[in-house]
């Protein structure tokens, strides 16, 4: 499980960041990647990576503004066009049906896989054996979505030696055993799973948020989270300004991250007005009160453990 | 004028070409751009070159598929954000003011500065003292027009040395004789300006066409035309699959140019399947039955003579 960002930027794209998506890499877990948010030439950014579309499972829209999913039209279109075959789903707020459906229909882009639009609101937007996904609405003028992507623990390992060393040998009672449960065997004896399983391991969880100034919802959803990625679009003395335009500042990120008891805090979202020379300086703001904070660039992998 | 090629690839972004775009640059003539299609990321090339998104006076799309329109609304969102105030006409086929109209409403894209959109037919779709520009269905499956862009002959210059010598003196005289207007003078001279104009200046003629297989139309838009680009998808080999899949070869652009008296060619929205090695052969194709045939690439700069 890996984050790769594809755009770092905010409103308009820049040669230095471009508009944002972020792509949450889950080969190892399910051969599949999900996308959130889908600004312009997000395929352009995928070209320079080894990502492939057709690998593309899912895509989570935070929100409605252009830097958001101006790229979505045609990352669809090239996903069949280089041989995309298996199932897409999008998640987004009310009015990303509309939008994908008429750039679809007036362009006739006809998708070779099948497609489904969800629009969402709050509570759990998906789930399966391996994970749940959690929308919560936040505080940017738009309505505008943050995720918590919760991985579920996964039962500890069966210990086959010590089993074998027991005399109870590989067989469909393994699975049982595996699986928690108290077995009686052929010979007469009870024997509990649990007894046989190493330590469960815990799911991972991930909270990616839309733009947002300070908000409740957001310090809920990065509750304890391994992972919590913010926009910071001002730095810390720009209160004002990140009030007025809805977003957040370095300072204000990083004081949701702690209040939330996060493990880490990656801020993106930077707004062009930012230089190179001012980054360190950017980052440095949020870790004074968050020590875990990493402000991130374009094409920026950060595994997530 | 200037012929900026911002996007010169077919279907799919690629590394080596990005999806359709042209600049005609008018900054001499009017002090503006016009733009022709615009595929996704055409704001992105932009920031490569040193035009100005405010310049940008007219859009004029060929056809809907999603590589000529898909950098609209986000081209549309960062004029607006540059400080773009300004009006802008937007010239294409029916549905482009669906796609325009639900792009900005959902993405709450207020733009600052007047924007019209007008679904064009054929014939003729601008015209003011400068510029006539006439559109014309091309034949692509989806409906696909090419442009024609005439300058209008603008009149000769005043000769301003000979009317002094013979004692006719700077004044509002001097603008009747520029329009070529018979004059009696106080002194009770009848003088005729043309005896005093030099040569009219021919006005130049370009033909920009959208994605077409070898048309009568195209022929007909390009005649005695200064400069045709034209789309050259496929190799001269793949005539079948060019006429499948509604393009057109070197080749037969190519011919198209020669059967019009065009003086000069250029193919541009070339297929990422023929990479970089294959670009000059490609070009010889075309040479072979239309010597003045030159292949585009990204950001090359054809001045208009
Ligand atoms: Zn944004
Ligand atoms: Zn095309």
């Amino acid at each position: 499980m890996e984050i790769l960002f594809l755009g770092t930027g905010a409103g308009v794209p820049a040669k230095a960041r471009n508009v944002t998506s972020i792509a949450l890499k889950l080969l190892e877990e399910r051969n599949a990647v999900w996308l959130f948010d889908c600004g312009e030439a997000t395929q352009h950014q995928i070209l320079r990576t080894t990502l492939k579309p057709r690998k593309v499972e899912k895509i989570f829209i935070t929100h409605l503004h252009g830097d958001h999913i101006f790229g979505l039209p045609g990352f669809l279109g090239s996903r069949s066009f280089q041989g995309g075959e298996s199932p897409l789903v999008i998640y987004g707020p009310k009015g990303i049906k509309d939008f994908v459906e008429v750039s679809l229909r007036v362009s006739e882009t006809h998708v070779k896989y099948p497609l489904s639009v969800i629009e969402i609101g709050e509570g759990t937007v998906f789930e399966d054996g391996q994970f749940t996904v959690e929308a919560r609405r936040l505080n940017h003028g738009i309505e505008s979505f943050g995720y918590r992507i919760m991985e579920k623990d996964k039962p500890g390992a069966l210990d086959a030696e010590k089993l074998k060393k027991e005399g109870i040998h590989p067989g469909p009672v393994y699975r049982l055993l595996k699986e928690g449960r108290t077995v009686t065997l052929d010979d007469g004896r009870t024997i509990n799973g649990k007894d046989y399983l190493g330590p469960a391991k815990k799911g991972r969880v991930v909270a990616i948020l839309g733009d947002t100034r300070p908000s409740p919802a957001a310090v809920r959803l990065a509750q304890n989270a391994d992972l919590l990625i913010h926009e910071a679009t001002f730095n810390r003395e720009s209160e004002k300004m990140a009030h007025d335009y809805f977003h957040s500042t370095t300072f204000q990120a990083a004081k949701t991250a702690k209040e939330a008891g996060a493990k880490q805090l990656l801020l993106t979202h930077i707004s062009s007005r930012y230089g190179k020379e001012d980054w360190p300086v950017l980052e440095q703001e949020a870790k004074t009160v968050f020590p875990e904070s990493l402000l991130v660039h374009d094409f920026m992998e950060v595994p997530v453990s």
